[in-house]
């Protein structure tokens, strides 16, 4: 048989994601969210074929995340995996050349952004539209939501896409895994590696300690930082407790509409990892 | 938002096809088999990747199809879309330079197949095992379970691909869509097109229909033609019926172990069709 190439295996990572239940509040292999429905999430790893294969052929960042992103947008559901290709693009392009990423190599490519790689990223936002709250109140010129009506703000700032990231990454569990070396996704990445069951039971494992251990910045957006942090801590009373209730919460957290999606894709790009770490399926 | 390709379009009616629920006796969004699970099937579906791509781009149907089924076969499920790929390597490469593929587009496909395209074929045994019944007594010698030792058989016969698909059309339901213009395939199609209702539902949907209209012949060939008869005649009882007699009808079948995956094939083919035709998922 033929190995998957590091684009292939970010799409797998991106339809193992979903697969995994009960990933409390989120779409997954037993539900859908009103509008945004499993096989959204199906059409939006596929469409972002052609991006990921250009970060895995060296192309820049900022490129191969906008290219994405239009792929996955050809779909009824909206955004389906904007944050998910926001970690993958870099940890695909961090793979050139070995087996898998590191935080050291991932870090490097961070590093190595440019000013024409933010232009591409808010180009990204014109594709489709992205829940993501205000921008600090110095930077309202660089507010994402403007799409690429904002370039010319951080071109006169210089700002490359790292700048960016750690700009947001105060509100944004995305943002901030560019910051921290993928600390979180590669923390999701050993435990997948090291767990035991079908790979989407262990995403799906992984997904609730990740809530668990940190509130999630898309519920944050949404419904403010307290319903974020007990909605992590009702995670953090259900590790380890029997499947039902982990259903039951998840059932509930579809009823209230939070939906904690950063967590969702940092075990994307955790799945990513193991899977380019040799983990079969 | 990009358009994908044929072969995403390709890879996206894998995906959908297994998502659809219930389809009865098949591996789908709420039910495994035993050893052959959903995941099984989304590695298959993004594995094939590179083979469909290649019969996107005019590569000859053999050598397209033992690349797509090499790169199915990279999980641990075994055989999950060998049948399906073997209509949808022919019907992307008839999609070649128009929006959807035609039974005319299709049919020149497969009077243009050689014996290397035969050759091809039968090596894309040797990457899995393949569930299929013995050969006509004068056509021992071309077993298909042979894999590429069988070449040597049919170069001296001269046989091409389509020969091998018409000698096995009476026992197979996808080599007899290569035999009829793919005409259940493109039945299928109209039926996606023209239904309502999520795209997975209506598969789900044309399914329990099809499976009605013609015993399957996976099923045959693993129960006899007896069984392969009567459950294609429970489906047609269960057509209009509600959801919850065809869920109980799925649960029956998978506890019997009775697969009409012959039908899913089909599925998957007038998927395709249907999304090249522009169906929005």
């Amino acid at each position: 048989m033929s190995p998957r190439t590091p684009a292939q295996n970010a799409q797998l990572a991106l339809l193992l994601e979903v697969a995994g239940t009960p990933k409390p509040g989120n779409v997954d292999r037993h539900r859908d969210l009103p509008g945004l429905r499993f096989e959204h999430f199906l059409a939006g790893a596929i469409g972002a074929a052609d991006g990921l294969e250009l970060a895995g052929t060296g192309a820049p960042v900022g490129e191969s995340f906008e290219r994405a992103v239009d792929g996955m947008a050809d779909q009824r559901g909206g955004n389906t995996q904007f944050g998910a290709l926001l970690l993958l693009v870099p940890l695909v392009r961090a793979s050139e050349g070995e087996d898998a990423p590191t935080p050291e190599s991932a870090s490097r490519v961070v590093e190595q952004t440019t000013v024409e790689d933010a232009a591409n990223f808010y180009r990204a936002f014109d594709h489709v539209d992205v829940a993501v709250g205000d921008p600090p109140e110095d930077a309202a010129d660089l507010d994402v939501r403007r799409g690429s009506d904002a370039i010319p703000a951080f071109e006169e700032r210089g700002l490359t896409l790292a700048d960016v990231m750690e700009l947001s990454a105060p509100a944004d569990g995305v943002a901030r895994e560019w910051t921290t070396g993928f600390e979180r996704s590669f923390a999701v990445a050993d435990r997948i590696e090291g767990g035991e069951g079908s790979i989407p039971d262990r995403a799906a494992g992984a997904f609730l300690e990740a809530l668990a251990e940190e509130p999630d910045t898309l519920v944050a957006t949404q419904h403010g930082p307290e319903v974020a942090a007990s909605v992590s801590e009702e995670g953090a009373a259900l590790v380890g407790a029997p499947r039902e209730d982990v259903e039951a919460f998840a059932d509930d957290l579809v009823a209230r509409a939070v939906n904690p999606g950063t967590t969702a894709d940092i075990v994307a790009a955790g799945l990513y990892v193991a899977l380019q770490r040799g983990v079969p399926v």
